[in-house]
């Protein structure tokens, strides 16, 4: 049914995923789940959404790890569940060769809630993870605004350290309340948000696989239709503004600029041959013994910047 | 002169280390500073603390990121200074290798403070930027209890991190206030804590190369002489009773006892089958469709946990 | 049904209240409803629950503020709001003398969840309102643990806010996870806490109209009825020592000593006279100038004070 | 000399204030010192700023609980300190009326730093504590942005309990980072958060004694002169366009429509009559018996009221 509606509309499936953590059975996790039967269980639930999704001509697949994460370490073998996790995930990418699906995976960092620590705590963790258990070549992150701030991080800090790992896979856009500590899924209506997401996923050259999602829901007390359309109007705005503001940004040039230039004692001289790897400490030492005391010539210049941005908002 | 009251007095050199933080130098950081001369600054610091502590018989050398991270992502290179840093540190590697240091390396996990992100936010974020850069296998991690909770992890949390990448290397004991934002440095007098960081230790055969060190300072309020006695003395009991504590529950066996159990289904059937990597998702499949819905047969029982750690409180 | 139980069993009523939060008609709040209506429906429901209460001999009467907030404050005239819980307050007040109920009047602090901002956020923040509205000879205030630390104070400076003011009347002993920012309303099993709660009551005469209230709930994954059993003996036995432990610190009488004595200057000569208002400005200015500077003479020995506390856990 | 500089610059005072924090002397607070000495010392340091002030032709005076809170519980008489320090601003009043100054006094909400809790913990707290030792007919409140989301609040919140209790004073423009504990002082460049403020300035009629002050420093990045430059025009034109969406979100009229026609009900009816006291509980009930069910028929409507902001900005 799903395939013919996508046929009669056009309309093309971003990624499939599968629920692993609203039913009963996991909750203690589902591939990180002491029950090794609810680990089967979520490996099947794993596969046949990935069927499906590869039928419906999805162009990726999300694992979100839900209830992978504990209550309390005094109950938990830690070590023994991310050998799980891990183990769930390359079964996938071997089932994903087998049936020619050639989607992108994607997992998504969350630092809590419902559990009081998930493993996908924030990029960094899940990076380490990935790499850890040999699974990076397979899998991009998911950025969602909300969790980064609960994981104490920007969006813009989320989304530079899936980029610098080559992982920025896709985005959700939902945001929060930086004053509050659980997943409030608001739409994006801040501009300074968008704009800084736009200007991350612009300089990394945009998203080749995934897509600026709204996982979001509007407030409990927005229960009429019409503010579904007012939120989803709003987010759509908000990042169409962010994208324009970025890209003026981006054409302006000045703050690229700035930051190349901070940066200009590296592209000759010691700073070039340090990145090269063409200096040793002992001549590394014996530079700065000849030169001596090194001041800092330069201001980090931050209210001018955020001035810069201002002119753009 | 250091090395004749060492001598007089018997007392061994647990760890050396170089400050690149306090002079204004670093203002802009050090191994990831945007000036390539404050790097060679550092590097050489860097390269005369090792060879100090290389004479004075230090066990190990401590790389302290006391101002590497930003301020602001406006003006920062993130993916440039990261490379730096590992630079760095692969200059400091092969130096040991060089005048023979047979230490151990560590870097301490902090997330913020001064700066408004430092790259070693945690255990998991060490643990990632060593693994990409290959420096795994040359460092281990020193955990303070502040940073834990200021990176919105329990102390516990951040040692079973390190354990289980086999990267534990030392701890510095000194706690903060969770309901503050700010690394408040102040020696531990709770028990929960010194027993839950003393499971840890146990659980993965103690500290092999480091040590329980207090970097902490009585608080300002408490300045008299007197004063430092009560802390040094308040914090060793503390973590002498977590100790005993932690060495009761052990022999006592019930906690242990529980954890392993709570996974028995991984220890046999399709859990072992899984675990050894046998089962295809196929199989699994197969498996769990033959077996039909799956339930959690069992509570997490963290009240009954919790009253079994107050037993031996 | 519920007296001829009551008769059967002696068991006494603690407190009634209404449940003015649950039903969809209170998504905009109860009290501070922007529907003249919702608020006509809860003034109702107060009425007959006090009533109820009345008639099963209940000894208080708790209004919990479920909703009674703000979600933005974009939509909000929280002035107005305000007003109109105050009117709802006095009306119950009046209607207390009107039916002869001599029971204790609670409000509950709490800082936020579900809404954005809880007007009743902290212990000062309801009195505040009290006093503001001559509503202070009414109440008491009803403190919970959990919202204490939600709002960023420890349980036990909610306690000598409200007890300095006269108003400790009751405690909800649910205790919270300082890392989580949402209400997890876990049994209290931390033997600090319940040693400072008991400090805390102790010291202003003990609990004259309430009493401890377990508003807690085993964790989602403690599903077994045993769970219950382990929560509830747990969180008993941690009060329990708790009380133990402050009698104990009590009878030892250091502590208390160790206070008093800290504001002895307060007792005669110039503090006494500035405390009985003998004192003006003019004088006092008279007194420092002949005197010369101060020094503070004494440390605030906080690192002594917390391992006296231990001494006894 | 500063009348002098008044004089030929034509320069006037704002408000003037007594440094009662940095002098070692003031460890342990200085109106709520433990020490009487130090309060005397204290009390003369305000009576002569408060004539320096009155001289110089100071609109206002300001005291600043710089340590007026507490570092442990454990050490503190709460209760006593808090009557020593309405002592202390009692005398303030007296002496005031004495000299003929006419000047505005304020105190500033901070709920911590470098103090574990400050007494002037939020606006309700402050207002908490003057309507307790009735000095709130003599008291505004000086509200900061940074102090404002440190206590959990939104600088917009801060305003309007303070406005609601008619004692909105002045202003410390300086901001913070929400996802940092302490307080940064920046200065305020987010266009939202000015437009927030002056909305809520504008709709209680504007500042009529105080102003908008830069309590800010630059970061300590930015050590070149020209930042101090580009830093107050950033908080200059960051206000000043606040102030422009401001005036015309209010010319507008659609968002003071909206709230006010959100609680219409209010405004005739049973709302009126509860509003005017004239309708008791009882009669509530009969009204609500009659009417039956109640459903909130409006949505909050917080998307689209986003989206409104959004249009300004």
């Amino acid at each position: 049914m799903l395939k013919e509606e996508q046929k009669r509309t056009g309309i093309k499936l971003l990624w499939g995923t599968a629920n692993l953590f609203s039913n009963p059975r996991f909750v203690h996790g589902a591939g990180t789940s002491c029950n090794a039967d609810v680990f089967a269980f979520a490996a099947a639930q794993i596969k046949q959404a990935m069927e499906v999704t590869h039928e419906l001509g999805g162009e990726g697949y999300t694992f979100w790890g839900g209830r992978e994460g504990y209550m309390t370490l005094l109950n938990t073998d830690m070590k023994r569940e991310l050998d799980h996790f891990a183990k769930l995930l390359h079964l996938a990418v071997a089932y994903k060769k087998q049936i020619g699906f050639k989607g992108q995976f994607y997992i998504e960092p969350k630092p809590k809630e419902p559990t009081k620590h998930q493993y996908d705590y924030d990029a960094a963790a899940c990076l380490n993870f990935l790499r850890e258990y040999d699974l990076l070549p397979h899998f991009k992150l998911n950025i969602e605004t909300n969790h980064a701030t609960l994981a104490g991080h920007t969006m813009q800090h989320e989304l530079e350290v899936a980029s610098a790992a080559n992982a920025l896979g896709s985005i959700d856009a939902n945001t929060g309340d930086e004053l509050l500590g659980w997943d409030t899924d608001q739409f994006p209506t801040n501009i300074y948000l968008t704009t800084y997401t736009m200007l991350a996923i612009l300089k990394y050259g945009g998203l080749t696989t995934g897509g600026v999602n709204f996982d979001a829901k509007v407030r409990r007390e927005s229960f009429e239709p019409v503010d579904l359309f007012y939120a989803h109007i709003g987010g759509m705005d908000a990042f169409a503004r962010g994208l324009k503001i970025a890209a003026a940004i981006r054409k302006d040039g000045r703050l690229a600029d700035f930051v190349k230039q901070r940066y200009a004692s590296w592209d000759s001289g010691i700073g070039a041959k340090i990145e090269s790897g063409k200096a040793s400490l002992k001549e590394i030492e014996a530079y700065i013994l000849k030169k001596g005391e090194v001041t800092p010539n330069t201001s980090g210049r931050q209210e001018f910047l955020e001035n810069l941005i201002n002119e753009f908002i």
